[in-house]
């Protein structure tokens, strides 16, 4: 009996270890880039069937595993992050955040960038003195409604 | 008598709404990005001396405020945002953190992409269904170090 | 010397006790709803010139005050809330929160109701066991993007 | 051995998904409306006898589940969320909270809108521009007693 | 100026000190409990036109300090008190409160004690081994609504 | 294996829902206040033998369980809590504590009240604009030692 | 105008440097232990009419704080402390804490160790391995009540 | 499989409870006092082998339950305390506090108790008007050392 | 079925007690410090393959467990320990931390000291009065980039 | 009037910012180590009569504010570092903390490494891929005490 999608996620990521693969392929079978399909392996995306059914045979799942696939699960893992490579990103919100706010609003008036109509793409920057992350985040302005 | 940076953080930003300053004019007038422009004003980068005085001279501040423009400050604002464009941002960290984890681990082995050696960048991008804002974020990847 | 939105907002809620103004003549003044203005008003809404000037002349503002009420402001005062009425609204978000996910993703799928392309409208709605209160919420479905 | 409800809800929640039911279905099912029927099946109401016995033969609990069902349980899930869908809920009471306060106040003066004696109903809201969620709160207003 | 009915409370606090006043003769004056007087005077209730200007006569206070006791404050002092004879009261919830839910869902069914429609009363009632506190509560039992 | 009370705790819950007791017949199998029963079987009081073995026989405890019930439990469930009764009686301290405080302090002068030699009763109170919940709390006043 | 406690042991200490007396004087002046008299100097307990003429005599007080040194105080300063010596304390209640809890249970049966009928003496303990801290704490044992 | 102390000292609890046994009789056994022991046995301090191996005879301790009992454990339990009898330890040094970094300070300047180099002595003190716990703190000062 | 890292490392704590083996062994073993080797060992450090098989043999591990300490781990326990040990360097950092940005500003202006290009070493100082621990950390002065 | 050692340390750092003053001018002039001097000007030590009176010299500090130099401070920030550099410091306890502790009890046995008979030295460690910060910190250990 699996009663929530961390049940799945956990057996996704224990066979990924046993069996050696790699995000990259799953995108690849799954046709979606490697940052969706990641994030819809740990269980802060949705399925389809085609997709969930291809996830399950890569990694063994059981129906009912695939099954919850394809339920829109509860995201967000919240609170201040400890291990320092999300501390990190957490770090950048904290010392950024503020400008970030305010070049939007100089840029576009009020509103947000929308967290949800957004995409991430994630690259290895090649560069002499230590190659580089490199994150773009592209999210549609949604200006707040007046009524 | 001043004894933080926030201070004069408050003198920049009273200045700015009662004299119409956007933040790209300074920007210009210093020199650098918006972006770290904009965090140096805010609080969170330490001006040289030129730079302090140009700023100073902007925001008609007093010596001793341009004096602590040069004063390395206590960053970061910390917490949990309530402000809503805020915490989109943060809500990117909760979501996608995971993933972001998994995908430079994959790439680069274990270590952490630098939130000091970086930088970031602001753009609008047009859009049909509505513009986008775009992000991109630069930082040095640095591997854990064994020893 | 003003350097934030919310000296302005009690600058405005202490002119509303001593003159005894109510919010529904605000709004009628600026000609929007009660519920935007009101929220604009408590520094949560970001007003146009126009709009400002009504509100400063209203309140007797200074220059400066009705300059702020043009910046967007930094919104949302987060927290659990202490005040019963306020409570209840949280109370509700606590009791019938996982509730209105299943049911908005049965309907909809995944992706949220947006909380910026969204209005809000509270009447008394008479009855003879005593008065109710009503609360229409009308936010924009925003599905997650696949990449 | 049950010890308490959430085991019964974490059952339903796996029945659920291995037999493809809707809670539309289920709230024909019981009689009510669906906002009452999920939260109760979420574990946030009470059944009676008969309808406890209805939603145990749809999701085929045990008879001690269906005798769980009828006892009122521990509600509200407390905390700040995390998921996306749930903190744009808790997101309008922080962002709007304040002059919901006022508005009632103002129309009812001291007193509060009943988290309890109160209705919740959700409807699709057809709209060429993205169809949207339409939430509508009916509570009884109470007001504070002097005494 | 005053901005809110907290600066209104510590004028009422520092009167009452110098000017040797009791709650009971401020209840006398107002002519309702002195539970309730007290709680308004504290700004957690709202006092009507007579009765802010007698109490605004027992402690000296402004027109405008006035007009506020006539303004909903926001009420709650929130989180888990430090003083001791607070922290009791807390302890009591903290230590019955599970045995007070079960004992009014066994007598009455799903619902709530009213904090609203609420009275309390304190008494002390002698007693050989030492005098007691005697506080009454009574509140209106609110049923859950079924719909 | 029993390693603390908790589990007692689970067991009298699960007991009591599949044999349908009552906690008036608990209290009066036991010879003492409902509430003192309850309170005890949920964990925040400590049974005699004789008790605690009256207490097994109706729930059918194993003599490890019954043993437990005579150990002094670990009492009180902190923090603030999120089921809507309970949360009125944790509002009721937050509006109205600062007024016990004062009024408990010009009867008594600086000392507090008991919530160990304290009792509790709550009864229905029969009213036709509906029922009240009405509970007593008799403490013992402690004064303050000098010394 | 003072309008709480806090206000008047900030003049204490103020004055208590620049004048250098000692809290062992201001005991001695009082009459009573050195330990009492320093928790009512730092707002902790409450002076009589000639404890706090005293008091004020030693320190320069106004009468209106005169007056306050006789109004029961917001006691506790509640939180973990920060500052090394404090957190000491803290830490034994961290660590010891349960094994008190088992020894005075096991001495006593269930009820608490009273901290309002509590006294607290500390001493310095000679001790050619260096000198010891000696604190010798006093409290009622009271016992709950079964009713 | 072992992995830490608390399933150790689960297994204490658990056969204390089931034997009858008195920490008394478990530090007699081991010939220390009573309060060191009992702490010992709650995974606060470290047992040689010769007090492990007496320790596991008296509760039936398997021996890898014995060499744990020799393993430095994590100690403390943190937090502010809920259970009565513990927030009274926590509330003395939240009211108190204060008050003995300022005697221990006037007494031997600026350092602290130490609570390593620390012992505790919980006694009965008989008294007419209710027996007293008396609880002895001896903990070694430490100076602050100036470089 | 394992599926983090955690199980691993209990798994690894189970059989060094059991086993007897001392970190300084581990260290040896796999050729580097025993600081870099205890912290992989508690999840903290990512092993190569030649080094997990080596920690796999000493502590009997199976195949799975080994792939495991090959995978980046979730690093960081984070909170304020309660731990006296801990404790006592979180303190460090409480009590010295403005001093060691200070000093390390003044010295190499505005950036940080790198926790991931770092190292530890700790040694034990044979002192008369007593022997001390000696830490050292060196770390990577990282510079804000200024762009 | 100052009533607390926070505003004589904002005294020192304004005064500093303005006069241009570093941080080991001020140590050579006390005569004592960089790290205890700037700890003690920060508020976090004690100086006795003629440190106070040279630091008071060198910042223009009133005889008042030299009072309260030689008075024992409240020390410690306490909560979890914002700032980028000592979130740096804050990690390393967090990484590296458990390991701390296993090699410290390996080496000695139960204790701790004392934070009161502590030092602290920081220096540049010259390097050619990029300077380093070299931390020692050398604490007196003390054992646990077996009573």
């Amino acid at each position: 009996m699996i009663s929530n999608r961390d049940e799945v996620t956990q057996m996704i990521l224990s066979a990924k270890v046993s069996k050696g693969i790699k995000w990259k392929q799953v995108a690849e079978a799954v046709g979606l880039s490697k940052e969706w399909t990641t994030a819809a392996c740990l269980g802060q995306m949705t399925f389809d069937k085609a997709q969930a059914e291809t996830v399950g045979k890569l990694f063994d799942l059981s129906d009912e595993a695939v099954a919850w696939l394809q339920i829109v699960p509860s995201k967000g893992t919240g609170g201040i992050p400890t291990d320092p490579l999300l501390y990190r990103l957490y770090e950048i919100v904290s010392v950024y955040g503020g400008s970030i706010k305010e070049l939007i609003h100089e840029e576009f008036g009020d509103g947000i960038m929308s967290a949800i109509d957004f995409s991430l793409d994630i690259q290895r920057e090649p560069d002499p003195k230590g190659d580089r992350v490199n994150m773009v985040m592209s999210g549609k302005f949604l200006p707040y409604k007046r009524y």
